[in-house]
């Protein structure tokens, strides 16, 4: 029989933990805008899941004087993944924190880790329950957890986080030794000997992380997080109902040349992180797939293929960003 | 270091190569309607790929008297997995033939097998070549091989195939624990102790080979190949189209509750061959994902979730199929 | 100066009173499924818009113990066009019933009679309130009264009702000769002299109104009124929505040759009344457009292009129809 | 008999006549790509209309050495209103000329004039033939002149066109009163007491013509014409095909606040005029509707709800118009 090392693996995105100053503005954004399904609720966290999700939750709202992103969650493999990727961490020098079961509500133990030359806090699990919606909104069809409501968001999508351009080369080479990730599609700048941006799966996607450089050289900061919308039209009437709804918007809709797929990226009302509405875009397949390089001479139209121009820079709304916690938030999260 | 069994694994669909008839017709229809590329042919032969593939072909077209599949292929995760599942297959006493590189046009070496129980010509390869399109058909986005044209299928998306009622537990069963395909959905009817379908994916697609049992009792029969469009408005368009271009419609558009994908069954002029055309659904990334089990009684929305039912049975248009080929036919491909 | 005869004319489609025997489920399901706007309400009555009427009310919901339409309504031209049409009427021997200022809320004056031949019961009205939506529901942009929400169905399209099959000549003669519809489609049959359907405008529309002969010889049955949305893949989402809250599918998603619009026919779940939702399809912008005739040989094409097929006939869902009311029924309007 | 005043009416956007350098690439673009069909050809001109349109043609390309618009053609209501318009023109003081039959193939008698203060040449008509497709092109709906094809626009949709800033009032009041166009939306400058863009139509589309003032004080200059598309999804695709095809892109897509359409402003690649793709959009069939008033503090949304923004001024690819002809350019007509 052949053997091979065994490797733990990344499945998926989770979930995100994102901390706002107002979690009622957030929750009409999330839950009454989107059509996401709150799991679970007190006075200051609210759990939110997607209505093709299955497990517990997908994001979580937490009530807090900033605006603050807690935890960037993946979902392993295997069970046992959870255990060997903290000895593969620990073996790295990497400093690890075991959470137990319910750290989370509904989700089962996971380690937690700072990503080193990046400065995200990750979580990494693989329990996590399926509870059923309640009666009034359960669906008829089992692959959903919920009756589409709102403008059918389905699943979360994926992270856009950043580094300091100079942590760019050893962060993004660390998350895909480490964790997995496969480069898919990048911004290199030979002449600087580094890549500004990578768009990074563990799935077909083509990504479920990317990692940007930050331009005002800032450490740790979140771009945005995005959920997933099945068709290119349910993205315009996203665009047609939020505009009316007073939600910020960045930039879209539009085509992404990376990842062909159609965006639109506004703010929460109530706590300003931004949100990518993503629909379409191709999936790899291919077992070969060589990853896209762009440079700045060829890069416009991988960020802007057709539609309201995305640009990167400093001068415009797509610069903000919010702050990553780090590991001393631990002890914040509340379920 | 941990090691663990190694297993050579399935990455994707490949090709199918369908006989035909009438190769100009057929041509007509995928070429110029759907908007596939040829990359190569000769006067009894034409090999397509969609906009969206890389490789050198998801389609090869073959004049023939019958209109019967030659094969239906697919790609290996490593160049080292098409060795070791011809030695899986012989350990399991399944007749393998090698097929040398070019054996199909742009393909490297390759196995083929029949399909225990099912009795479906199978062939697993890993080289395939990537060429690019002539000039005036390349696209500017290097994740497309050509220009999006005619309807816009991007890639091949599934096959579904049948067997006899009676043999289908054990086909399923064979396929799963040899090659590795999940059960993502499957009708089940518990009482008769048997599947009579079953939606197989080794991707997070639900399917990428389905198994249904064949109403008339015949064995190894081909009822639909798959093409993928990006979205629900691209399947409409195709309807209009098709239906004024004298292609024959068999059921569709509807909604599948199985896969939540919009569907349109069609014929293909040249030869008969069923062809889905397929938008949507949802993807299965959850590590956990539990097959979802439906029942003659309940299987009603599995089938059609809105719109031209789909029924089972043998009187109506769906009920017609086309042959598989047996191993025999190896020496029929030509390249 | 050149003169012509003046005529009055019909500018529109106006609004639809649905008897209802549960007003509160088909609340449910025009204001909370649909998306629309309530603007009155009272125990037993409801006035409801669209987001993209500017107008008071294009459906009024009456508490009732019979699901009946109390009132088609179309909106004329001109101010005097109400009192000339009452003339026409009069001149023809039709008798009419004044209806004062509020007969309707927020409506004016309007005239009322029993449509020749048909049987239903319309009125016809200039004024009518543009009042403003309440703050929150209100839109920034002028040409919406409200914001989009629900399946955001945008205005009233059209009614479709019925006469007995040996009343359909006179009943189409009448309406076009009278209050000046013109027949844009309509099925034919020649060796019986009679027509069997007819789609007829005032506006670009293909229909504002249908006719079409009742299969069990009833007088005066709706058929269906239908609502309108601006894309097809509204209508999918619809569908997908509707079918997952145990509203009653007829016969849809498809594409009418007819008019070339995506149909969806579900029921009211509150009435049984029948509502189509309707997108798409093309204008008749051509002053000399010569109307379609079909054939019961022909229609097929006519009556679904593609899609879930729509038949006619009595053995199927959708020969079920819903009583219009006779004169005498216009004491029972409580606004 | 109550009578009123006769007038002559405009029933319809007709035809544009494009002079192209490049007729060749003209055709690639129209013909091949948006999906039109030539009726008549010579070595330099050819006739087009859309697969919606059973009129022979609602695009003129000729072969001239200039990007120049010949004509701007608009059909009237009855076949006598061609006379009467010639006699309204002429009570006016305006010089026109009479077109005799065939001077556009397939067209009949027209009247030529400039259009006061504007200086576009106009051309009214009523005759003009319906002629069927060759077989292969023919649909099998009868509401279709041919099968959808290509980026399938349907129907000619507008003309955006400008008059020099001093002109505007007098240009706009003059069309208005003259061929009794409705001003739907305008954007007005109080303090200057000047209109500086008013959206106009006959029908109930927000506009079939449009008057802008020029930014840079030139007089008759075409801003853009307008094609239909169905669907906003058909938008998308178009923009994803032009893009990928060497089309210059202006701004788009995106969606108007004013008229609520999606927009997608193209250049021909073988004249450089403007061409937009346009889809949906609200209908006026309210007899009383109001002009809705944008002010420049207010116009942002109007311009651009959302999508790639649309921005009046001098310094951006939108500001690029090409000229229209005079009186004196009649007789380049060549058919």
């Amino acid at each position: 029989m052949l053997t091979t090392a065994y490797r733990p693996e990344i499945a998926q995105v989770g979930a995100i933990t994102l901390g706002t100053p107002n979690l009622e503005k957030s929750l009409v954004f999330f839950r009454d805008l989107l059509g996401m399904e709150v799991t679970y609720q007190t006075e200051d966290v609210a759990y939110l899941r997607a209505y093709m999700e299955l497990v517990h939750h997908s994001l979580i709202l937490r009530r807090s004087s900033e605006a603050i992103v807690d935890t960037y969650s993946f979902r392993v493999k295997r069970p046992e993944d959870v255990e060997l990727f903290n000895q593969v961490l620990q073996d790295k020098e990497v400093e690890t924190l075991e959470l137990p079961a319910g750290h989370e509500v509904g989700r089962g133990t996971a380690i937690r880790f700072i990503w080193p030359h990046a400065g995200h806090p990750i979580e990494l699990y693989y329990d996590i329950d399926k509870p059923q919606a309640p009666e009034e909104l359960r669906s008829k069809l089992p692959s959903n957890s919920s009756k589409r409501r709102g403008l059918g968001v389905r699943r979360i999508d994926h992270f856009n986080v950043q580094a300091k351009p100079g942590d760019m080369n050893a962060a993004e080479a660390w998350i895909r030794e480490t964790l997995g990730f496969k480069r898919r599609e990048f911004i290199n700048i030979p002449e600087m000997k580094t890549i500004v941006a990578s768009w990074m799966s563990v799935t077909p996607q083509v990504h479920d992380l990317a990692l940007v450089a930050n331009p005002f050289e800032k450490a740790a900061q979140l771009h945005h997080v995005a959920f997933n919308l099945e068709n290119h039209s349910d993205l315009l009437v996203a665009a047609d109902v939020l505009k009316d709804h007073d939600v910020q918007f960045d930039i879209g809709p539009g085509k992404h040349g990376i990842g062909q797929a159609l965006y639109l990226y506004v703010r929460d009302p109530g706590s300003g992180h931004r949100v990518e509405l993503y629909a379409g875009g191709y999936w790899i397949l291919d077992p070969d797939f060589e990853a896209i390089e762009w440079t700045p001479a060829t890069v416009k139209d991988g960020l802007t293929w057709f539609g309201d121009p995305l640009e990167m820079g400093t001068d415009n709304s797509m610069a903000h960003t919010t702050n990553s916690a780090g590991l001393r938030t631990a002890n914040q999260l509340i379920g």
